[in-house]
This record gives structure tokens, C-alpha cells and sequence, in this order.
């Protein structure tokens, strides 16, 4: 999987140890809150190799307890430390169109302008950390809701009857028309659902954004709703598929 | 408020059976089943001007019974009946910009054409009738439940300390981007809630949707999430507010 | 069906006009509102056998709208309306142990007082016409999300490997214990889902009282939650048995 | 708070590693995951004072990973361990009423019968360790769920202009009639809402049951709906009240 990388001159590392040691900035994308803190705090992980002056950019979608619990070890060591993750799908990331949120050292930010440029449109710096995996939560669970919310709106005009495809041409002629409606509407009317973005990430960010508002006690009726959605479209094997499949479970 | 049309020309009818005696064309548009049925069923009612070739078409926002059940009344007299409700708002409407979904009979629909492309951007015919009803408490529905997303969204980012004008930045820089997005996220953020599209209204509609999904036996969890959420906005007076107003439900 | 009854000195009335017409009280039961409507308003219904001095008790659970309007109907032709929905299921029927909510004609619910007594452990009196739809409604509306959550419970234990007796032994042991908990649970452990309280009436149900809020811009999510489960039961085609058949919809 | 117990002879331990030092059978109970693992993890915790032989019995309810990795350290240290979480109140703990639900040791379970015995009515022996902690979750959402139902009842009751003791009183008629309906509906009805079982716990196991339904892929949308009525609950403040205070988020 890295020849690729080794041929156009990239150096491989053995352990996330080896590669922080090596490199001056490291950056990290992982898929969840447990796998983020394994590749840190795990046996030869990443706070093995960091030293003074050492940069660790996590551009994993986490909750911010995580990414702060993270940052602490890593300042405490005396690296430096940057959240970023980033908002978009396989299909943005290729074409360097992703929007990156990101929080925690402000210098270090700075010094990631010139990557950030080469990865994304357009980068925000939220403040101290745990902001940016606020916010990106926030984000998600909006995406999230919305998509359940565009399944059950093609259901429904199915089992009544209607053309999914005027419903379409219908939302596409409005003012909700959007880039994301008409792109998961066609993974559905298509019956494709190539991961852009993975089902069960999707689910997993609904999951962190509600123990987000449970922290503040925000209710979120709608996440919680659109979660219990996505749970039953894992039941039906859905997990690795887009989050389009979600119209899966409001069919079976 | 009739005078100014009067002055135009118009002629003024006392009572809805006056008026379509006199027309051959009528256009309606009341806020909810109940009126669509008392207008043309009403004391003075509709029914009692039509005459075989009199012409009526219903623009309201109704369920398929109702509008079916008005239907037959009207051709059982001999009229011909359009159904023809409007996707859009008081702003779309003031630049003759509503997407118009009609259904029932095709030559009124095609009679009616100049005047639809005076009133909107498109229209579309969709088949017997009540499907335009359908359709559009289905395109309603989508939209009511996306509003309470957004709002869910931009309050979990308050009360978490992100910033709702950033959040709006990130969501306009990413596949989400659409007017209504950002028309709706302006009228929080500037805490104006006049009516583009009332609250009570997207409340009925979500409403009506989910009485559709039930006769089908199709689950909406999203919309009756959606919908407890729109009730709480009312019990708070936010009835004769934008449907933006749902805001207000998730911070009182 | 009715021969038994006859046999016993009963008389049979082709129509509901001649069946009010020939007693003093008549008593109906009947699934919906649409069908306690067309008893009473369709050709040969109540209404055309009600005359002065006649009495008509109406024993379905409907909306209060409509046992308000059949009460109007009735009294405007100078008979005596009590609505007298009944709470209970098929097997406390035949044991006369139903309980049974009254309201409107006080004078008639004290004649009926003796008829009551055969068919219940106790009545209640509850004033005017609509309370005692409301009240059923939002007696319904608790034991049917009640019965979600034992389904809900189960299903969960099964799932993740713990005995579904052993969770009814433990409820059993607890406050929570009651006859409906234990007689549910048992059906759904015995896969026995004959009707008792057939599902898609406590479904019906569940939608009044949904309305009945709405109708008070109350919400009510953990009946809006129910509903939607309900409705998937019933799309896996268990309108017919009993209501704790909804285990259904948590496992397929 | 420990003077009571020391006079009638018992021995204050300063620390955990202290008490587990001097005890053959440690038995502790804390609120939530966190303090049971900070409990056992921490400086001075139960760990330090574990050597082989030494029983450490954990009767909080948390969740089954939590209880599963504590119960790895204890035996990796020698010890034996037995998860041990109560159903019940204030008030059924003071009258020795508690069912206890245990899973771990088998042999642990048996030398504590007697103690067993002393506190509750009844317990029950699920298996290996995390069955309990399961077992309790269920339980306890069932119980959650039941009481938002109980109050969205109550307060539907009241808005539509029907009694609540009336309610009350039919329900406890009826096969709904239990011990916990009648107490929380008087709680309720009294307005007293002094913890019996506090408002902030019941929510916790309903976020935790939640998440194990999450880990099986198992809807459970009634414990989803409840959860975000005790959240806004919370966010009024009822956090230290009994869990039927839940009827204050329906009624502001």
C-alpha cells in the first residue's frame, strides 16, 4: 500500500513511534475515539517518539474528550499539538477539496498552512482544542439527520406511489438544492452505494454528537431519531456502504 | 385588500359560489384541510357556482383524502378540477419563482400553463389526483425536518461555546451549501423570525406527512421526531413565526 | 353470530335505524372513528331512527371531534348521547372486569348504570361529551408505549445474550410489576400473539392521542416513538394479532 | 457520616487500598463508570490493596465493558470479583427490599448470600461478569421509558382539561396497576420530588443502555426518545430530583 509513496521518495516507519521520530510534523487520521488513542498511547505509539519541538496533527473525527486527553500527553512530553479534522468524502479528499477544521496550537496551525492548502478548499482554526472536534461534530450530525431525513422522504414517496425521481427534480428546482441532496439522491435512485463516506462513521459521529449535547445537557431529538435510523441499517449489514444506504433500513 | 385589484380591473366576488359563476378559471389557496372543505362546501361555497365546463383549482397544501374528495363534488357537477399547491415562500412568490405540482385534470393543466408561468419557475403534472398533495407534503416534509436539524445543529454549537456564524461558514463551504441553509441559518443568527413560510403551516404539513406514511404503514421517524419538536414551538407562540423559529423550541 | 343472542329472546334489527328505533338504549361498539360515523350519519344509520326521548351510547374509543359531533347530531333530533369508551381487552370482557369511562348525559349514564355493573368492575363519570374519548385516548397511549418499551426491553436482553425469562423474573420482583407486564412479556416468550388488544387499534390509538396533543401543542415523543414502531408491526403484517406482536418490529 | 458505624464497631478505612487491605470482602457501590474505575484505577484505589484471596464486590450500576475491565485487574492481581448492582430505591433499601443482580465469581456469590440476604429480597446470578451489569441496564431503561410515558400521560391529562387523580385512579383499575405507577404518579400529583431513585442516574443508564444497544446494532428508539425528555429535564435542573420530576420537561 505504501510503494507508491516509497517511489515517489516518502520514507516508511515502522511504528508510529518510528515515524514521529523521524518526521518533524506527523499527521494522523484514524476511525474512532478507541483506535485514535491506541495509535498515541499503544505500545510503540506515537508518545513513545515524541520529543521536544515534535508536531502531532490528529486529523481524526473524535469526540473532544479524546483529542484533549491526547493533546495533554503530548504537551506534557513537551510536542505540539493540533486537532484537524476534516469535513468531506473520498470523492472532495481526491480532489483536495476538503474543509478542515482545526484547533489547539495556533503556531503549529500556521505551520500547516502550505499541507492544508495541498488537502482542502478552505481551513477554520476553532481555538483551544477540542473545538474543532466540536464543531465537526456538529457538522456531521447535521449531514447525518439530513441524509435520514432525504431516505424517508424517497420511501415515502415510493410506497405512496410517486416518482423518486420527480421527488428529485422536484427538491433539485427548490431551494434546498444542494450538491449533497442531488448526489445521495442519485446513490439511491442508482441503487449504488460506494462508501464516500462510511455508514458506520456517520453513525458514529450521530452517537458523539449526542453524549456532546448529553454533556450539556442539550436535547437532540432529531440526532437521536436519525441514530436509531442508522443502527437499524447496520443490523441490516449496511455498516460498510455510503451513508446513502440508510435508505436501506426504511425499506426492509 | 381587494381594492387595489379592483383598480386593476378586477371584479370582486361576494362569495365563493359568486365568484365561480362568474369565472371561468377559479384559483383557490386556504391554509389547511378544514377551509379547503368549507370553501367549496361551505354555505355559498364553491360548489354552488360550478356549472358543467366551470373550472376550479385548489392551490392549497392538503392531504390526498381531502383533495380527492374535492375532486369528485366538483366533476360530479359537471367542472373540471386541478389540484395545484405551490413549494416555496412569500419571497419566491413575490418574484414568481414557486415550483407549482398539479395533478387531476390535464387539460386544465395545460389551460392553466400561462398563468403557472407567471406565477413560478416550473410546474409539474404529476398524474391523478392527490398525487400533488402527496408530493408535496413528502417535499414539506423533507423540509420541515431539515429545519429542525439545522436548528438542533446551531444550538448544540451555542451551548457547547462554538460559534453559530462559524458553523454556518463551515456548512456553506461544504456539499450542504443551499439557500435555504443559509436563508434559514441568517434568520437565526439575526433572531428575525418573519414569516417567509409560517411554523404553524410546516407544523400541518409534517403533520399531514406523517398521516400519509400511517396509511401506508411507513414509518417517519424523522418527521415525528421533527414534529414534537414544531408542537413544543408552538405551545411557545412561535405559530405565526417563520418555521425558522423551531429554533426557539430547543432553547426554552 | 347473532342467533345465539336470539335464541335467548333478543331481536334482531336489520339496520341501525330499526335497531334505535325499536329499543330505548342502544349500544354500540365500534373500531374507528370513521366507522362510529358512518353508524350513526350513513343511509340507515342511528341518526334516522332518533327520536325524541331515545337514547344512544356509544362505547367505541374515537377522537373527541368526532363522538362531540355525533353527540350534536343526536341531541339536535331530540335524543340522549353518552360516550362510554372501554378500557380493557377481550379476556376482562368476558370476565365483566372492563373499566368503563362515561361522559355527556349524566341522567343516561345513571340508567345505564345496571348494564355497566354486568359489563365492568367500575365506571367512571366524567362530564361532558369528549372527555372520556380523551381520557381512553390517553390511557391507550400509556399502555401502548408502555408495551414498546417491554418489547423493547426483551428484545434488547436477547440480543445481548441475556435470558428473556430471567428479565421478566427480575421485573416480576420489582415495582414495576403489574398484570399487563407479566401477561405481555409471557405472550411474546410463548410467541403467542392472539389478540387480546388487537394492534392496530392500540396503533389507532396511539395516532388520536398524537393529535390530541397536537390539537393542545403538547408534545408527546415517547408516543410519537411508539406510533413509528407500531407502524412497522403493522407493515410486517401483525395489524391482526395482539398488540404485543410490536416485539416483531424490533426484531426483523 | 461514618461516626454511626464506627460506634457500632466498625473500622474506618482512609483509603481504598486501605479498607480492601483489611477486609476479606470489600463491597462498594459509586454513581457512574468513571468513579468506578477511579475507584479501583486511582491513587490509593481498590487495586493497591487487592492480593490474592482478597473479594472485591462492585454493586453500582455501570456499564458491562467497565465492570469486565475491572474485573481483569482485580484477577490478574489475584483477587476475586463480583459485579453486584441493585435494583430498587431509597425506600426498598432501607427495608432490605433490594433485588440484586450479580454475575462474576459464582463462588464469591455464594459466600455473600447472607449479606445478600440482609439487603434485598432476592438476587439473582447471571453468569459471567458483564451479564449484570447488562441485566441492570435493560431493567433500568424499561423503568426510565415507563416513567416518561407516566408523565407525558399526566401532563396530557391536564392540558387537555381532564383530572389527573381521575387518571390515576383508572389506571390503577386496570392491569397497568403497580407499585411504581401508583408512587410516581402520587410523587407527581404531590409535587414531591424527593430522590427516591435520582433523575441524573436514570438518565445515565439510559445513555448506557443505549450505547449497548449501539454496540449490537439494536434500535432502541423508546430509550432514545426518553432520554432527550430527561436531558431537557436535566437542563431545568432536575438532575438531583427523583426521576419523576421527568414530568417538569413537559411542562415548560
Amino acid at each position: 500500500q505504501c510503494d507508491l509513496f516509497i517511489q515517489e521518495g516518502a520514507r516508511l516507519g515502522r511504528t508510529p513511534a518510528e515515524v514521529v521520530s523521524t518526521c518533524d510534523i506527523t499527521f494522523a487520521c484514524v476511525s474512532d475515539p478507541k483506535a485514535a488513542k491506541d495509535l498515541v498511547l499503544g505500545p510503540s505509539g506515537v508518545l513513545q517518539g515524541i520529543r521536544p519541538g515534535k508536531c502531532y496533527v490528529d486529523m481524526s473525527t473524535v469526540d473532544a474528550d479524546t483529542v484533549t486527553e491526547l493533546a495533554q500527553v503530548i504537551v506534557s512530553r513537551g510536542g505540539r499539538f493540533l486537532e484537524a479534522p476534516v469535513s468531506g468524502n473520498q470523492q472532495l479528499s481526491n480532489d483536495g477539496m476538503l474543509v478542515i477544521l482545526a484547533a489547539g496550537d495556533r503556531g503549529l496551525y500556521e505551520d500547516c498552512s502550505s499541507c492544508f492548502q495541498a488537502m482542502g478548499k478552505t481551513s477554520f482554526f476553532l481555538g483551544e482544542v477540542g473545538n474543532a472536534a466540536k464543531m465537526m461534530l456538529i457538522v456531521n450530525m447535521v449531514q447525518g439527520s439530513f441524509m435520514a431525513t432525504i431516505a424517508e422522504g424517497l420511501t415515502l414517496a415510493q410506497v405512496t406511489g410517486q416518482s423518486q425521481q420527480t421527488l428529485l427534480d422536484i427538491l433539485n428546482q427548490g431551494q434546498l438544492a444542494s450538491i449533497f441532496l442531488d448526489q445521495k439522491c442519485q446513490n439511491i435512485l442508482q441503487g449504488n452505494f460506494k462508501p464516500d463516506f462510511y455508514l458506520k462513521y456517520i453513525q458514529k459521529d450521530l452517537r458523539l454528537a449526542i453524549a456532546l449535547g448529553d454533556s450539556v445537557n442539550h436535547p437532540t431529538p432529531m440526532a437521536a431519531a436519525a441514530n436509531e435510523v442508522y443502527k437499524r441499517a447496520k443490523a441490516l449489514d449496511q455498516s460498510d456502504n455510503d451513508m446513502s444506504a440508510v435508505y436501506r433500513a426504511y425499506i426492509h
